[in-house]
């Protein structure tokens, strides 16, 4: 069986650019005993991807090159020779970036496409949201009455952290990059919202006192917040996306000594290492959601010849909401 | 009675100097019902004052121009009005920048001068000795065998910290200023010391993978131990001395993205939050202390009227470990 995968060719210097990958025509073979064959539908690009397309040591090891790159995907089985899976089955694995995965079943997990799209696997009720539930309820230990910020927020993350901050009676500011995004947000029910294009976080800031920030630029924002933090306040480090495209260094954040003085916490954390977290999560936010209490949007790129540009696009900031590549479009 | 006292004349930009104190003379007045009158042996200036000689918002209150300034200081008493308080008692109380304090008895504490020199209530057995206490093994949760760096460590507070690390069988690494400050540390017991001025952390770091790192100083330190951390690693933030007097922003650290990546936590916190730990921190303190399993240096400069030029010295690395004023040195 034909199918096609995205490969990185060239490890990004800055920017990513689509000669860095190439789409390459590969044959599938038939699935083997024990084996399954899976049809993906849509596939996720998110920004921890960056990470991995340096071959800078971190806490995964780096796509190869040369190698089909890999991620989160939903599709459905088109042939089994496992026994819990059947053709027709909805299937989440971490086999995007190809139309067509053969697989011994490793990490492949059936959803219920009855009880919510199966999109939302990749999103609201995926990776995005379980990293701003534990980001946000256990890493920022979210209290009542919270005053919070959240920067990247019409992103797939900060987009749900908020809606959960509101959900707790919080005070909630958010940062996003576009009028249309922080129309979005508002409707959200941010109390505040704005486009960071137009307005320093700095000067959005003035006059705030956080409880909780929840970070996913880093730079200027981190600054910001430093500035604006209440004592004592919770510094939830998801992400600094301002960081994974840039080559030269910056000279933010200038104002560091306020950790000290303010007794602030700084807490990295990566989502894999909070799936235990993912029983209460599932609960919580297909309930939440069922309830349109959070709500979501999701930006689509048809193809997989485009799946390049879609990353590049969710790193130029294209997407409100959760960025997907639809790969059965016609 | 005549006292001498320094007060605070301009707010510092940059390195204070002498000019913007000032040391003047006063009368004291005779203690009134329930007062006590104090003549200061040894004040103690730390790096914390420089906070308190700016306006800008913080933690504690500015000094307040013209006024006299005030902190740790050990004296005895010269007249008493109060019960609990005799002639000749050695007492530790914040009435420091003068020579002679008339006080309520307010923040004034009886020391006992046989058990150890009545210095060490402003050093190891004193607030810098808490401070290390405190943020070593409560904020930084140091473990048994963890490696562990401390910037600043020929300091009064650093000094103490890297012995602390060392009775806890850990690896102990710690920066200082000078050869001689280096010498020192290394011979109490550190594994591993450098002169900042001659190697940077970065390099001196190299191959070290940290658990902890004590920061006294910010800047490259900082990003130095950013890049050399281990996953989970716990950075106590007790001080950034490089920040203090500094006027531009500086460009580092530099990568703050490390942070998410290592799942760092960054903790800021401030001694007066964890005096409930005087108790436990005075046992063992006073313990190690008498065994000699703790040393400590102390640098003195003598006379009320070169106090704001050991202050300076102090900020420029003058000390080493706990810096002093001797007021009646005659």
């Amino acid at each position: 069986m034909k199918s096609r995968e995205v490969r990185l060719v060239s490890r990004p210097q800055g920017m990513p650019r689509e000669e860095d990958f190439e789409v390459a025509e590969v044959d599938v073979a038939e699935p083997a005993d024990g084996e399954v064959l899976i049809r993906n539908e849509l596939m996720s690009v998110d920004p921890y991807m960056r990470g991995r397309m340096s071959d800078a040591k971190s806490y995964s090891a780096p796509f190869e090159l040369g190698e089909p790159m890999h991620g989160g995907a939903v599709g459905r089985v088109i042939a089994s020779r496992r026994e819990e899976l059947e053709e027709g089955d909805w299937v989440f694995s971490q086999l995007g970036w190809r139309e067509v995965a053969r697989s011994d079943g490793e990490g492949v997990r059936k959803i219920d496409a009855d009880a919510a799209p199966p999109s939302t696997a990749l999103g609201v009720l995926g990776m995005p949201g379980l990293t701003a539930y534990v980001g946000l309820l256990d890493i920022g230990e979210l209290q009542e009455g919270d005053t919070v910020f959240v920067s990247g927020a019409a992103g797939a993350v900060g987009s749900v952290a908020g809606q959960i901050a509101k959900l707790k009676r919080c005070r909630v500011i958010g940062s996003a990059g576009s009028a249309e995004k922080v129309a979005w947000i508002e409707e959200l029910g941010f109390d505040k919202a704005f486009d960071y294009h137009e307005t320093s976080p700095r000067e959005a800031l003035r006059g705030e006192k956080l409880d909780v920030y929840f970070d996913n630029v880093g730079g200027d924002h981190l600054e910001a917040a430093l500035g604006a933090a209440k004592t004592h306040a919770r510094f939830v480090e998801c992400g600094m996306i301002s960081r994974y495209n840039a080559t030269e260094p910056e000279p933010a954040p200038r104002n560091m000594q306020l950790i000290v003085t303010k007794q602030l916490r700084i807490q990295g954390f990566l989502v894999f290492e909070h799936f235990h977290r993912s029983r209460d999560f599932f609960r919580d936010m297909s309930g939440w959601v069922r309830e349109a209490k959070v709500r979501y949007r999701e930006t689509y790129v048809d193809g997989i010849e485009n799946a390049p540009r879609a990353f590049i696009g969710l790193m130029e900031g294209d997407n409100i909401g959760k960025m997907l590549v639809r790969l059965n479009a016609s």
